[in-house]
């Protein structure tokens, strides 16, 4: 089983609108909800990948209670832990152009007692983990050190860790010797100081992670680790919804690692599944045609391993 | 009791962001919720000037759920009639410089036999009410001479009703003799095609309302009515946030009418609890010092009656 840690789950709205015009009032011609936070999709991925998956997390108030109903029916097992706190909303707005204005709630208040019961769930779940992926960013009363915490205790246990945050508690988690990390080329540069990915991977293998693998958008992604570093690249530009991608490149990565495949498999699979993710016509889904033939057109090539 | 209808009742949320910018991603400081809908509105305020008020309309889903449970220690008595769909959400983005952008959800479609459902509830309503107002636009499902409907069965039973919506809702409405409407000036000019608030008032009480009250913003209030055609304004302009201020103004012009008040009483009234709500700094709330303070200040003066 691979568990994936969500501490600040989404109720993920998307509104239809037309011209969006800034203070100005809008009809919404249609509204969708799923259940989110990157730990989720990571999970749906994998699921549909042939994994089981169990989500963990926090989940509270109406919302929360929407999120679980609407995981019930999919493939993931919900094993969230309830806060008396509400579960965020995010609101996509999609104009007839289809572009995005997004905005996000900052989700519940977790209280030192729910997090001590989240700590003793995620223990429990860990024993029968091939893998965690701890994803996101943290709800309002969780310290900044909670994912060098998580990853600590999974270390502990002798459960590979993958980290897929930004910020303070990249940083700090990033200390606590993750397997894997998986910032964006912004997420990187902010840790690093450097818009270089080669240098900037490097920087970040340094500071502690095993393996660093960077997600460059349309140059796919670069991976720095302990075996050598390589970069996959998509055959050509996408066009499509970005949403999700880096969460289906971090299901892809996950599921190679479990899977034991070499470096070279695993990047083209999570380059593969991230292209078919902006190809789809939903957020947040990939396309599974796609996914199939693209798989073997990613092009991997091994990048100088000096510093 | 005043009975109050908002067909279409809504959770307001109310998001603080910093600056606003299309196609970006926004972090929500803060969230406020509130159960909403004209009618509730209304209610609302009619309870606060000692009115004991029902309110009624359609409630379902989450959305709802919570939507009567913020309205449970509130004065209105809640008469809501369940629905299978779910209550829309009105979510108002509040930048730094003060400015609203608006995003309505359509509402639930409501079922035949849901309507009848709330028919025959509307009907046992009207037989302890002095007065009934209909708020607000139709939820998807809902026939559009819903409200003419509403007015004859209200008429029937001898009970005094006014009419707050626009469009074809209003339009349909208004040709089943409603004792009162109160059209805002955009409302009016698309309902009467004339801009010139005189004519326009006369025209719509032509198709068939006794009384017209049109809001004018800054202008105040015109009234044509049976006894005679009065305007009154507010001492000064006012700066401050206009949501909620129609709905305090059928508040005043409904409890006036049950208090059997004189034509320029009601119209004072109706013009300081407007004033009132627009001065107060929680959206759909009015001050009610300054309501004390507005009220002998309000300038009503008698228009020639000639047509």
């Amino acid at each position: 089983m691979i568990l994936t840690v969500t501490l600040n789950t989404a109720l993920d709205i998307t509104y239809r609108v037309g011209a969006l015009t800034r203070h100005a009032s809008h009809p919404v011609s249609e509204v969708r909800e799923r259940p989110g936070g990157k730990g989720l999709n990571v999970a749906r991925v994998l699921a549909a990948l042939g994994h089981e998956t169990v989500v963990t997390g926090f989940a509270g108030g109406p919302t929360g209670a929407v999120l679980r109903e609407l995981l019930a029916p999919l493939a993931p097992h919900d094993a969230l832990v309830p806060t008396a706190g509400t579960t965020r909303r995010t609101i996509a707005v999609v104009d007839d152009a289809g572009d995005t204005t997004q905005l996000n709630e900052p989700g519940p208040a977790v209280t030192a007692e729910e997090w001590a019961m989240f700590l003793s769930s995620y223990a429990s779940h860990l024993r029968d983990a091939e893998a965690v992926a701890l994803c996101g960013s943290l709800p309002p009363g969780i310290h900044v050190g909670a994912y060098a915490e998580l990853i600590r205790r999974a270390r502990g246990a002798g459960v590979p860790v993958l980290l897929d945050t930004s910020g303070e508690p990249l940083r700090r988690g990033i200390a606590a010797r993750p397997d894997l990390v998986k910032p964006n080329a912004d997420e990187l540069a902010k840790l690093t100081g450097s818009r270089e990915p080669l240098r900037a991977t490097r920087d970040a293998r340094r500071r502690g992670a095993h393996t660093v693998v960077a997600s460059l958008g349309a140059d796919g992604v670069l991976a720095a680790t302990p075996d050598g570093v390589w970069q996959a690249i998509p055959p050509a530009p996408l066009k499509g919804n970005p949403t999700g991608a880096g969460d289906s490149a971090v299901a892809g990565l996950l599921s190679g690692l479990v899977e034991q495949l070499a470096w070279p498999d695993r990047l083209s699979r999570a380059v593969a599944l991230s292209a078919a993710t902006v190809l789809a016509p939903a957020a947040g889904e990939f396309d599974a045609g796609a996914y199939e033939d693209l798989l073997p057109r990613i092009a991997v090539t091994e990048r100088p391993a000096a510093a």
